[in-house]
């Protein structure tokens, strides 16, 4: 077999086998296979598109390209949930907690954000001394102590998939649901989980902004999950505006400890209550979603979730007094109101610019080396279907630098719409796959 | 401008400007844009193509890369053929000769053989001696002596497409009727030439087998050369069965020889001496095209045009004795007939297996790295029309080795089709573009 013949073939629209997809995945790992073959071969297969057994098999074979946790010591199950990512979304940091303080494990893999989208890892960071960069030891140790461990992606981790992706990442193949779909589910594989909750997130603040994209993504994620012999549903949630109040570092982690307490904004509960439902119904926690609602809802009312995220902030070495006392984490030295110039109901918001307009000011990364200022943030005011008069207040910005806030402020100044005409609250889950 | 923003525009079928295609080819010559985005963005060119005004800036971009030679020193025009190559195609050899001894220079940069295709450059270092691989300096000097001259493409010309070139062959994004254009004449052109005659060959044993795929790209390659202010037409020629008798490299050079003894198979004549017409014509040494079939004839006829030859082999460090005796050239040691097992006329063969066969037994390159047994070759003995009784000889194979023997036999003999009802002759030169 040999690379420059496969390149040919998905070039021409032909289909892969699996030993074919086997051998271009196992060698490029091992660095038999050079880059430039391999982007050649993603470029082709960004265009012609990938079957569904072709992305089952590109999964296995990245999945198998690294290590697959087990936990054998561990009782109970292992439930995950992935986010395709967005404006503000927060959820994991919120129903971690929730899902581990009702008995069933958290082992949580997660990322850095990269362009308009936050990372879990980073919020975390924003934590003085949270380490995220845990051994497969220490997670394995942290996980048996509390139920909940959050790590990024380990060397040993599906090394397949890290090293396309930095691949697709400089080669403009990234947006491809069949290489998204196996990227996401290789990694989530590996964490030794008996199911897993997606999240995927569709509108203008999405990485997939139309429905029927992000439909047909979450068919393919859950249909690969069930494959691999592991439950699996997928919420379509609306991303056509902020999950939230807020979007920067800091702020989200502040946002998700009110959630904990009982307070924090309504979308940002629910979703949190719905995701760590399916969670525990997948997980067997209960028997049914419902049940899983209840039981969410009475872990916040109690304290017992934030109890649990005080305990696995102080297991992963951060300054579990955040908690309660705010100003310990990183704070902007400066505020800035964005006020309304029309009068009206909020009828859109072209959400994407919100993230680029926060990484512009320091609070997320345009490109990968970039660090990350985890002070600065966005507060929102309105929420479409909102009325809002002139002059009101739609954005508060918290910043340190103003180097590009004259262009950050143009960006969310021209990212609202308004109608004269009542507009209708958006429906946050749209949609339930795989159900 | 960034190379990952230019890859996402051709993949979505953007039309490049100059600008940006300068940009990528300036860049990567540079070492500054790496392989694998230049790999990418060839896949998302071979797949959604190059426009006309892209295939003229990538053409310009490419020679530009390097130096462009020119002969303020030579009296008379400089002009020169390219053949897009098949098996038994050795007319460079005979025309270069002709048309230098009528007083035309040919500077020829030639290629090497790969797959089914011969190079020139091998067929002529079979001759002992014979030194491809001048400097410039040394081209020159070979060329003001001689009025001919051929040599490799050197690291000064076309710099660009060399890289890219390496790059198309192992990400399978050869065949691109665009790629391949802006690959011959950016080399072309760096030649310092007056006018162009090209063969643009068609049919099983071409590299474009469909006549309109030939026709389009000798189109682009006219409409090209004429917009670089060069004087150029192409023949659009047969390669439904080899070209002249013979394939391989010693066997070429001695049925070069023969032809200009005036000996030699009647199809290799009539297409030397009609491509030497066009090089008289456009290089206005003749005022017709008819003028210049008898001018070549006629230097074969007087012997000017061998003793041409014999003068360029001395000054290319070659041994010039080989002209009178062949068996200074290197010779395969056995021999082995094939013979028909069909009786009728011979109706097509499957032209590229020839080469194919040939390069398995050592006459030929399946990898750019393969060392060539120049005295491995192949004699055909039929052409299509011909009457065939079974237990004629078809080829004979001349080999040194037998490892794939068995194998190269097998492809020979399934690539003849006889039909019981006679079949006209093919017709050698096709269809002339842009004359």
């Amino acid at each position: 077999m040999r690379a420059v013949d496969l390149i040919r073939k998905k070039r021409d629209s032909l289909e892969h086998s699996r030993e074919e997809i086997d051998f271009l995945i196992s060698g490029y790992t091992r660095g038999e296979i050079p880059d430039y073959q391999v982007s050649a071969w993603l470029m082709a297969t960004w265009i012609r598109g990938l079957s569904g057994a072709e992305i089952a098999s590109l999964t296995e074979a990245m999945l198998h390209s690294g290590e697959i946790i087990t936990f054998p010591e561990l009782p109970g199950k292992k439930v995950d949930k992935h986010s395709t990512g967005g404006v503000g979304d927060k959820t994991s940091l919120i129903l971690a907690p929730i899902v581990a303080a009702g008995g069933v494990n958290v082992p949580m893999i997660s990322g850095r954000g990269l362009g308009h989208t936050g990372g879990t890892l980073d919020k975390l960071e924003s934590i003085p001394g949270f380490n995220t960069a845990l051994s497969l030891v220490e997670f394995r140790n942290v996980l048996s102590k509390c139920g909940m461990a959050l790590i990024g992606q380990t060397a040993e981790i599906a090394p397949a998939d890290k090293k396309i992706y930095a691949l697709r990442d400089v080669t403009s193949t990234v947006e491809n649901i069949g290489l998204i779909c196996a990227s996401i589910m290789s990694k989530k594989l590996a964490e030794g989980i008996d199911a897993l909750v997606l999240d995927v997130k569709t509108g203008s603040g999405a990485f997939l902004q139309k429905e029927e994209d992000s439909v047909r993504l979450a068919e393919l994620m859950v249909d690969t999950a069930r494959r691999m012999g592991k439950k699996s549903v997928a919420l379509i949630t609306d991303m056509d505006q902020p999950l939230g109040r807020f979007a920067g570092h800091s702020h989200e982690v502040i946002e998700s400890i009110e959630v904990l307490r009982g307070r924090g904004a309504a979308d940002l509960c629910e979703l949190s209550i719905e995701l760590s439902a399916w969670m525990f119904f997948l997980g067997e926690r209960t028997k049914s979603v419902d049940e899983g609602r209840v039981l969410a809802a009475n872990l916040i009312a109690s304290g017992e979730a934030l109890e649990k995220f005080r305990v696995s902030i102080r297991l992963q070495s951060g300054d579990a007094r955040v908690i309660d006392d705010y100003t310990r984490l990183p704070q902007a030295r400066h505020r800035k109101e964005i006020k309304s110039r029309s009068n009206g109901y909020l009828s859109a918001t072209n959400c994407m610019e919100f993230g680029v307009a926060l990484a512009m000011l320091g609070g997320g990364r345009e490109k990968k080396e970039d660090t990350i200022d985890p002070g600065v943030g966005l507060e929102f005011h309105k929420r479409i279907g909102d009325r809002s008069a002139t002059g009101e207040i739609l954005v508060t910005i918290f910043y340190n630098s103003d180097a590009q806030l004259p262009e950050a402020v143009e960006r969310i100044e021209n990212s609202f719409s308004f109608s004269d005409q009542p507009v209708p609250r958006k429906k946050l889950v749209r949609r339930l796959i795989g159900a």
